[in-house]
């Protein structure tokens, strides 16, 4: 039986960083540099609580850009393992048809029959997650792998990928 | 830790059927008996496989009776178990918003964390299914419990439960 990979889409295939920082632009009228955000969520930055709220946004999620090099290697690692797209959609209704769209529009060659949308993760059963929250992979039972994002730099309890290059690396590792 | 339970949405908690006699009643202008469909699907019927599409109409799914007794036994068991809404939504796009209304709305007191939108339900991990598709209780490892439905009846396979009242009594059981 193919093994099953439950894959995070928030800054582990659709890359939220660039809305937050133009948000914040248009709030604060300064292009935040990658060392004024770096270690932290940008919704931390004091005064800036509210930039969270965009989230909450009908269309926020639904023209995200891909990280890089997701496509192609979720592409390759789906030739061999079943992937689903695990997403902790549920705080945000509008974010939910957003979504769907955004995943038959990037990744035609995964079946809707692996979209999860969720809250809290540990209902989930697999044999790999990656994902960038430190309290998903804590609660999987299955090998995690912590995908580098801004917020989660200190952490340090599981194995980490810092890109979709690196995931490709790992994988192949663990076929040898 | 508390023991999760996996509860399925559609001819489970929610009623469909009403809305597909009336969908069938309005196309045929006949009003379908239990001895008509009972052992089927409605849209099995000869002719009928249309009667399927109202699935995927906006709307569908957000107005659907509750289940006899099962808001009431679902609370009672939200107070010893983890209840997690798991509905294989992914094939309708539209019901989406629709069934996160539905729930909101008649399960004030299961968090919306609780919610799953999914396709293959191969992806989940709980302790008990309640589930009226034989296909789901059989990649489930945990116990299944098969919540009759009129295209389920000649399947052997699994703990059968007839309505809530037989869930209830179920859990009561097992806490013996």
């Amino acid at each position: 039986m193919r093994k099953k990979i439950a894959l995070d889409m928030d800054e582990v295939v659709a890359n939220v960083m660039p809305k937050f920082l133009d948000f914040y632009e248009q709030e604060f009228g300064k292009r935040l540099t990658r060392d004024d955000y770096w270690g932290k969520k940008i919704y931390d930055i004091p005064g800036a609580a509210h930039v969270r709220n965009v989230l909450y946004d009908k269309g926020f999620f639904r023209n995200l850009p891909l990280m890089e090099n997701s496509q192609e290697v979720v592409k390759e690692l789906s030739e061999r393992y079943d992937i689903f797209f695990t997403t902790a959609a549920m705080e945000f209704r509008n974010s939910l048809e957003d979504k769907y769209d955004w995943l038959l529009d990037h990744f035609p060659f995964i079946s809707w029959k692996n979209f999860v949308f969720c809250g809290d993760k540990s209902i989930l059963r697999a044999d790999y997650m990656i994902d960038d929250h430190p309290r998903n992979l804590l609660k999987f039972q299955g090998k995690g792998l912590l995908f580098t994002a801004s917020h989660n730099t200190d952490e340090d309890r599981f194995t980490r990928v810092n890109n979709w290059l690196e995931v490709r690396d790992f994988f192949a590792q663990e076929e040898d």
